[in-house]
This record gives structure tokens, sequence and C-alpha cells, in this order.
């Protein structure tokens, strides 16, 4: 790729697409994207371009009619809860397989030259064995959002494949930072607000995830997109380091509530894999050094956090 | 399955679809269907129920109020083109793949105890080598439309081990027989009524094809939903035997314009395999005997080609 001008995220109000659109506004892009959620956001000033409508063939055309092709696009809609993804199965279809195949189809007809990147998730890999898990691995999915994210990484291979679309996938490990409203940290953060006396989790105490700071996250989406050859790609995004869930938990506890008591109740939700930790070879052969310690970006995600109390905006996310 | 009273055809008006309606109407079963083309059929004075719509969660939903839940829901939408899902992969994908998607979340809720049954496709496996393929195979589709059969096989599959929904995807080989008006038998049969002095096929002469009557398939579909069990079924639907181009482009001749000079241009298309030949293992331990000999089958379809002639039926598929 000569040089980036424009950058196309979807999903731009979101945790990831507003990480996304902020440093390719920093790198001097320009950037447009498009969101079904109405619900403003800090973001809105940043950019040059931002619809409020479901990610279709259409909206995307109308995107690249309004402000020419991009260079890369970066599918940040979607949802990313594995807990939804049981309650309304069709609709983490719709938002993540056919929200991919639509701006494929678009991206095909209308801005043959893009990179279109996919946030795809660890959470194709299913029951994974202790250990770091590489591309290469067996995928065995074992949530519906699990198994969706497989089928548009099926849909990015088919684009580049047979269409010869530029596409890369990039499986997140568990992404976190200021901003994310949701999932365990954000469970446990406001938890732990309300109910300082103890705090009790779901799930093993043992299980371990690859935490990955969303600052790091933004770097390997663009480190792909920038070294994006003639092969689909498929990279692991994490920081190949697991730390239990009790070991977050207690990290939290000390930030937010010291004293607080920690107990797990020892039930499993379907979806949820006992480890999850990356082998990042792959990444780092594109450049990509994740950064950010996990004490720096707890930091970080606490300062988010407390000035969100402060400022009472403590909520559940729409 | 205890007894079967009521069955669902989706693409009812289809070459398929019209197929699994007759039988199951022979078998005293209550039939009812959907389809999105309006072009009359002889299905509909057969059936008790079809909703000229396309299929979504909504109309399967509403043929379920309106009829009561199936026993056997046969999901035979879709265009079963390969060609066409090169020139739009999007309408592929939807019809494909989004159908399964809505039609799964329809049963999951309102019929638990149907039977789904995928009429999927042996381009899933891409290009086998000469042989006879398992289903355990490995899965490469060269084509969008394999790779959205494997798509829907994924969601089958999903409904299955995640929410107990039954389902079964048979791995349709080359499907033939009267009313298929698309597809090799169809193009050849056409092109020696027109201009019978001379035929050139596209592709390799001796590339071969597992050609199996249409009655034998509906056969299969039955066999396959009543032996249904616990696990999601994955069956190879063929007869075992390879056909080569060349052979029933031979036979084809020879029934309507003996003396026709048979050449071969030697352009392969896209998406298409030197072989593919099925394995049928599987399908017999469930019952299934495919009894009709090619010779029997390709008289049948001629049959009903010249009875088209004699009605000057022929034209160009809708």
């Amino acid at each position: 790729m000569p040089s980036v001008t424009l950058v196309f995220v979807s999903g731009i109000r979101g945790f990831l697409g507003q990480a996304v659109a902020r440093r390719a506004r920093q790198q001097g892009f320009r950037v447009c994207g498009v969101d079904w959620s109405s619900t403003p956001s800090a973001i809105e000033h940043d950019v040059d371009d931002v619809s409020t409508t479901a990610v279709t063939t259409e909206s995307v055309i109308s995107l690249i009619e309004t402000n020419g092709p991009p260079d890369i696009f970066v599918h940040a809609a979607g949802s990313g809860l594995v807990g939804a993804s049981w309650l309304d199965p069709l609709k983490d279809f719709e938002c993540n397989v056919s929200t991919t195949a639509a701006s494929l189809h678009a991206l095909r007809n209308h801005a043959p030259d893009a990179v279109f990147v996919l946030p795809s998730s660890a959470a194709v890999y299913g029951n994974a064995t202790q250990g770091n898990i590489r591309e290469d691995s067996p995928v065995a999915p074992i949530s519906p959002y699990g198994s969706h994210k497989l089928m548009a990484e099926g849909l990015c291979r088919q684009a580049t494949e047979m269409f010869g679309v530029k596409t890369a996938a990039i499986r997140f490990f568990s992404l976190y930072g200021p901003g994310l409203k949701k999932q365990l940290l954000w469970d446990i953060a406001t938890r732990l607000v309300v109910r300082p006396e103890t705090l009790t989790l779901s799930g093993d105490p043992n299980a371990s995830r690859d935490f990955l700071f969303v600052g790091d996250a933004v770097d390997l989406i663009f480190a792909v997109a920038r070294k994006y050859a003639t092969e689909s790609l498929l990279v692991n995004g994490g920081t190949g380091h697991g730390t239990t869930i009790r070991d977050i938990a207690r990290i939290l506890i000390e930030r937010i509530s010291p004293g607080t008591e920690l107990t797990f109740d020892g039930v499993v939700r379907p979806g949820d894999p006992l480890h999850l930790v990356a082998d990042i070879g792959r990444a780092r052969n594109l450049g990509f050094d994740p950064a950010t310690s996990l004490e720096d970006g707890v930091d970080a995600y606490i300062d988010w956090f407390i000035g969100l109390q402060d400022n009472k905006m403590i909520g559940a996310q729409p």
C-alpha cells in the first residue's frame, strides 16, 4: 500500500471503532464511518463523515460516492458479546456475517484497492487447551458469536481468493481499554462501585485470558493494513501472555476498593473457554509489538472509569 | 421421529422443491411451502398452502402460525447455480446463507421438534482428487456457491450443537431429472434442438460427475429426516458412480439427435472441479439405495424434455 489518505470505519461509535477513528485522524488521514447506533459519541467532531445507518451494501456505496473510495476499511461493527449471541443468534449473525458480506460486496465493486480489515475473535478457537494458540490451530467455536466470526473470516478469504479483494482478519483476544462499557473489566468495576463489600464472579478463577490494550489493537490493525500483500491475512491479536480471572479481578479491587472479598461461584457460562492466550509470532513478523503493560493498561482503564463516575456517567451500555 | 404429518418446503416452486412436495403429498402428508418466485408451477394444486414471499424468519413463522409446526422442513430454496454465484456473490449469500439462518431461527423458537434438512452441495469439496469423496474429506470450495453452502452447513451444526435444533445436511452431487431447466443436461438438450449439427462443450471431456436422479434425492431427504437421532447429520447424496461429461453428452445426443458432432473447447469455468463422485457409505447406512439407473433417469428426463418441446414450452429459465 503506497499511501493512506482515507479510512472508513464501520461501527465508528463503538469501543474499537472510536479508537481506530481517533488514531487514523491523529495520523492525518481523512476518516469516515457508519454506525447503526445514533447514540452520540465524542468521535463525531473528530471525523469527516458519519452516517447513522445499518452497514449495508447501499450505505457503504453511499459513503464511497460522497467521500471517495477508502484505502482502508476497518469493519468494527458487530456486538462482540458472546452472551448476547446466545439470546439472539440471528441478530448476531446479521451483525457479524451479513454486514461483512455486504461491505465486501460494496468494496469489490466500488473500492477495489481498499484493504478490508475484519476484527475477528479468539472465540473461533473454542475450548483451546492450555498454551499459546497459533493461527493454524484447529477452530471449533463454542458460541454462536464464535461460529459467526468464523463465517465472516470465510467471507474475507472468499473475497480475496475468488475476487481479489484485499482482506485481513485479526483474531483479537480480550480487548480492553478506556471506552469499553461491557465485558469482564466493566462488570467488575461497576459492581465494585455499587457493592464494595464482596465480589462474586462466575466461572473458573484460574481461567486465563490474553488482555490486549485497545491502543495496541489499533497499532496491529494499521500494521496489518499497511503490510497487506497479496494473500488474505489471518493474524492473532494478543500479547502472548495469559492472566487469570482471579488476578485481573484482584488488580481491579486493589485500585477501586481494596478490601473487597473476592469469591467465585464456579458456574461456567456456555461459550466461555478455560484458556485463551495467543501465540503472536505472525503479528510480530508484521512489526507488531504490544507496548502497553497490563498494569499501565488497567490504570488507564480505571482512570477513565473513575472519570465517568465523577461525571455520573456510569450506566448500562444501551 | 414417531410420525410425520406436516412437511414444509422452502423454494417449493423450484426443481427440487416441487419433487419433495409431490412425494410428501403422495405419502399422505400435509404440505406447505414458501417461494419468492411467483411463476406459477404445477405444484400449486397439490399442496395445502404456498406463500409467495422471500424466506425470512417472519414468513416461516407466519406459515407455522397458519398451518402448525412442521415435522420436516426441507430448505430447497437457493439458486444452485455455481456460475450465477460468481456474477452476484452477495445474492448467492443471501439466498443460501441468510435464508438458512432465518429458517433455523424460526424453527428454534416456533417448531422445536421439526427436522430441518438442508440440501447442500458437493461444491463444498472444491477440487477433489479422483476417487470417491467421503464426508470427512477436506472441504475447500472453489466458488462462492460452494463457500456459501459450507456456511449454511455451519449454521445447521451450530443450531444442533448449541440450540438442540434437529438438522441434517445432504451434500448433493449432480442432481437431474424432469423439471430441471438449468445446468448441464438442460444446456445440452436445448442446444441439440436449436442446432443439431454440432455440439461444442466447454470444460474437460474427461471430467466426471455423479448424476443423481431427483426421485432418488427425494428418497434420501426423507430417509435422513426419518432417521434423525440426536446429532447433526451430514450425508453425501450421490450414486457412488462417476460419468464423464463426454459420456453423458453422447447419451443425450443418441436420444435427441443422433449424428451430432461432439467437440470440446477445453475452457474450464472457474468453480468447476475435474471430478466429483460420492462415497455413499453413510447414506447407505441410513437405508438409502439410489434405484434409478443413469439410462432410466436420462430417459425420463428426455421424455419430459420432448414433452416440453411438443408443447413449445422450451425457453430460458427465468
